[in-house]
């Protein structure tokens, strides 16, 4: 662990009095009922109409612009009084800081609802999958070995909610990756666990030469053909079908350029090990290897350490 | 909503700098995994480990001692770091104070655990449950009305986290309350919602000439029945079976005192006002009514007025 300066301040030194330390564990012990309440002030609208006002609402305007029940209304928005989300100000309910970012930070509402549609009953298994050390929350979902061979099996919603969220963590680093990449002028890039084939379209429209091949499990091969449909450079993206954790199976040769994107994370050290020597196997003098990771220790901020650590367990318990 | 001073303070003014309510809205966004893990951490023994050495422990040690996997260890480690239960000091993990209260609490361990094998489950169905004025997340268990026609057939864990949950949250003020309700010497108490009935011991044991008669669900009556069963005074306990929401089922006559303890805030403001206008019609000049309830806005501390709001959703959600 190599944490960065700002972190290592952070989680080296006891941060809070007895109080706020009190305070935590007691959210933590409520936390079920702090996520389904603060998520569900987001989807009634409620955040939304409390940002809305200057001088806030009452609960009876609330109940009424939201057509929920006095009774709903009210233990929605005292719970959230108490969890900080929302304020009593002159006898009306405003939006809190906490409550405004919930709303408006792309990042929070992206997570939250990840973390109910694909993730919050899986959780309930977290302890079998550290145990077994396998992700047994996915069966909450079906009977795959991971979850990317399940996902064009997923319930819309999740569904939904599971691209949403691997795309937003991928596409924002996607512009400062392709100069890198591409200041090496590939012409031919193996993209290892290319998922979706959101880099793979963004290289082929980067550079009009390339020829991406997308190396993933088959299931996942179909489903990144069905995304890529119609877009531009479409024709040249392609299909390598294969289980990248299949110790026997070896990687295509004869790329210039091989590519991992927040991929070699998901797995154990042996099978990083695994994948990483087949990948060096197949490569000669001039071909490049590019690796990019979001590693939690060496966050600047330490809201993204949180995020990071945390997202995890989404890979022990349900990927 | 009338809020003591203190609360009053905390809840009607911004208590959060931005970065602060980044990080909330962050933990809230993460809250099922966080909760999870806080919740292993303590279960595996890694909090009680890290609490009982001075230094810390490694990685490595916390696994040899666990027999956990090296990895589940370090996915459990590493994210208690970022939610603030460890620290890591001198390249050791040590405990923090909101790692030690939750671990020592016991109302933090009765109310994780009580969350965790009662609602954690059911609360995934709290839209439902707001939408439709019913407890839809009871069907995790059952097709019961209410959680309390099913507690004698809830899985044994769940029922003893319930119980234990429902008698931390009585027996802590039954000491003050006895003296109050045994001043007026009754000698026929009716405990109305009586479940298990932990007060009426306490009253047949506090006085020696107390009749106790328990009015609540038949199968709450037969848990009873079990529960006194040997215990000191057992045969001045009687039970009344009844549905206490039927608007026309009457109230027994003849009782010097009527109490009803953490009972009412469980309906709504019209089940209410039923239950206590036909308590009334059962009484005489002579007979009292006695009403302990913890009000969350009345609340000192807002860690009670906390627990006291989120548990208002267990009310909605699953009871």
């Amino acid at each position: 662990m190599k944490m960065f300066p700002s972190l290592e301040k952070k989680y080296t030194k006891e941060q809070l009095r007895v109080l706020d330390a009190q305070r935590l564990a007691h959210e933590i012990a409520f936390a079920p009922v702090i996520f389904q309440v603060s998520r569900l002030m987001e989807k009634f609208g409620i955040f939304r109409l409390l940002a809305d006002t200057k001088d806030g609402l009452t609960m009876d305007e609330v109940a009424e612009k939201t057509k929920l029940s006095r009774y709903a209304v009210q233990v929605l928005l005292e719970s959230s009084l108490t969890i900080g989300t929302v304020l009593y100000e002159n006898e009306r309910f405003v939006i809190s800081k906490a409550g405004w970012i919930l709303h408006t930070d792309p990042l929070a509402s992206i997570n939250l609802r990840f973390n109910h549609d694909v993730n919050y009953l899986g959780m309930y298994h977290m302890e079998e999958a550290l145990l077994n050390g396998k992700p047994e929350g996915l069966k909450v979902f079906g009977q795959w070995k991971t979850i990317y061979e399940g996902l064009s099996s997923l319930p819309d919603e999740a569904r939904k909610s599971w691209l949403d969220f691997d795309h937003f963590y991928s596409d924002n680093s996607f512009d400062e990756a392709l100069e890198i990449v591409f200041s090496y002028k590939p012409a031919t890039l193996l993209d290892v666990g290319g998922n979706t084939g959101r880099w793979a379209l963004r290289c082929v429209d980067y550079d009009g030469n390339v020829n991406v091949t997308i190396m993933d499990l088959p299931q996942q091969i179909g489903m990144m053909k069905q995304q890529i449909a119609g877009k531009n450079g479409e024709e040249r993206i392609h299909g390598h079908g294969a289980d990248l954790l299949d110790k026997n199976e070896p990687f295509p040769k004869g790329f210039d350029a091989i590519w991992m994107s927040q991929f070699l994370d998901c797995f154990s050290e042996d099978e990083i090990t695994s994948i990483v020597r087949r990948a060096a196997a197949s490569m000669d003098e001039n071909s490049r290897l590019f690796i990019m990771e979001t590693l939690w220790d060496r966050q600047v901020n330490d809201v993204a350490a949180l995020c990071l650590t945390q997202i995890s367990l989404y890979f022990t318990v349900m990927a």
